[in-house]
């Protein structure tokens, strides 16, 4: 895993392309630690996660799973281990205060697709291609699904689960899944220029709203309302709001806190 | 604001485009007292909102808030009120029994946004555009968000929401935002015919309908499907369901209450 | 109703077409034992619900309905009795292990285009439609919205039940209350290949994967990982996975339990 920093964009990139970026225990440490790290960093006002090679990521790691079935509990302790680590990783992508956009090139996979799907946003190659096949394996998608389910359209993700088929880029912008296809090769330029724009926001704003989208979903429409207007309170009363609608009135440029 | 009645159709027209018809503390109230009113109102039997100008609804008025700045508690309290009332008129368009459809014109920004993603259908002009521009000045659309994100999809939601863009009317209906694109002018001609034509179909059935619909959607499926059994029970014992049916069943026009 | 049986693919016909293959009580207790048989068929590892005649299935038999006004109670009784079976078959669909695909020719109306919102997924003719034209006759359509408004947006669910208005099959496409659209006439083979497709895949999988489907939606993203992990955990255990995964990694074709 690999991190680059330029005008408080924070590019992450996968960059085992031989092992396909497969989510191995050492993968997903590596990404649990630099979501950690970039959670703590002010300097860091929007995150891309691109990867090397002709694989975005391919998911578990199948040969590593497949050793721990010589444990003496058949790999139950690590099986569950494993999938929550990598569930805590998908988490931290949402929980993170930064917005996060995938640049995908290449195939995401299984957990490589529900990647894509936790980010916040998502840019493509037009040869990207995305599938969840575990019922090709025998292993359902069923932690990929908790984030498509929340992505796509029902019987979208049901398509894609149940028949564990690729699909292209045009699909996953139909269903949603991604926001915009761009020219191979274009796609870590276009993620990188959106973050940069979202980086000229105020990260303070960003701070509140991303984490209030995702608790306010989940909350009935009274209590979404209640809850989101305390936050809109808050967040008016901070000084980039401040500084930002006077900015606005008076038709300048704002000048953002942490920055 | 501006009230037309017609055929059982209530027209509400936001006038103040030199304010690009901003939810002031005035609007707020004008829209609350008239979803009140026709809210008790049998002979409306549908709602079209529509608006006067080149905006059909800016979001708040920044300078009224500014100005509660200077309170005492820097405009907490205000603040946290008029987020309020605002997410109470949202929330009266959705518990109104009668159904309300978006006429929008122009640009919708922010609550003005919200206003369109909380209406039960939206008709938009083919140069209408949407946004939730709060990023740029530092106060995240918190509450615009509560609507948007029960709207249309979470990348669609987020695309809005971080980078505060202006969306065309064709992004808007690929997200599920708004339901139909009609030339330039002829939004609101549009919007009324289909009000029109809900008018023709039973005021019981939608009370009783709308309502549950909402309601529902916060339920697990089991306990939705019990509570909608019991709504439609209630609702065939209606004089208009045994009126309808039998116009049905006769191949007669049907006669409903209320009308 | 009737049923066919071919490499592991149940084909569920409704045969009644002169009667627009109405949900009466006869195709309700029809539909609700083939498919309580069908839960306990380990040799049917996928599900086609197709249906002859010009109408796929016309919602409730309103004549039946309208007979039990005569009943002591107006009907009471009978009208929650009989939308609770009914929603009781929708939720079989839900709950049956296996996978079901929709292959709708002609028009699915009211609890007609519940079922197919209902399905795993769906393949149309060209010329199929669908609609919820219970506000023509005075009846919400309540039940049937339960499962249209978890396939589709708010505003596409309440177009067609405020409308109640026939949309063709593109539209279905566009809102993803279908999957696929087709010749008229090619929708039964297309989705039988389809099920032949998924029936090729891990039973066992699928049998995991589709009950945590729809039991993971209904929960916050942090329960619904935990649970999906837990889920997957067991599936990993399944001598399914084993086998699956070590035919992936030996590049050689799985053999399935229950095949």
């Amino acid at each position: 895993m690999r991190r680059d920093d330029r005008n408080g964009v924070a590019l992450l990139v996968l960059d085992r392309p031989k092992s396909r970026n497969a989510l191995s225990d050492a993968m997903l440490a590596a990404l649990s630690e630099a979501l950690a790290a970039i959670a703590q960093d002010r300097s860091v006002r929007a995150v891309v996660l691109a990867a090397e090679g002709p694989v975005f990521c391919a998911g578990h790691d199948l040969k590593e799973m497949t050793a721990h079935r010589a444990d003496p509990d058949r790999g139950r302790a690590y099986f569950a281990d494993l999938l929550g680590r990598c569930a805590g990783v998908m988490q931290a992508i949402v929980r993170l205060p930064q917005p996060v956009i995938a640049a995908v090139q290449g195939t995401a996979t299984a957990a490589g697709c529900q990647l894509v799907a936790s980010c916040d946003l998502a840019i493509a190659a037009a040869d990207a291609r995305f599938c969840t096949p575990g019922v090709s394996i025998g292993l359902f998608c069923s932690t990929p699904m908790v984030a498509l389910s929340r992505a796509v359209a029902s019987k979208h993700a049901m398509e894609m689960l149940l028949t564990g088929d690729l699909i292209g880029a045009e699909d996953a912008l139909r269903f949603g899944l991604i926001n915009r296809i761009v020219a191979p090769g274009a796609e870590r330029d276009e993620a990188l220029a959106l973050a940069g724009r979202i980086a000229d926001r105020s990260a303070v704003a960003i701070r509140f709203g991303k984490a209030a989208f995702y608790r306010q979903r989940e909350l009935p429409l009274a209590e979404a309302y209640q809850y989101a207007a305390e936050v809109m309170t808050e967040n008016m009363l901070s000084r980039d709001a401040e500084e930002g609608i006077g900015a606005f009135v008076e038709k300048r440029t704002p000048r953002w806190e942490d920055r």
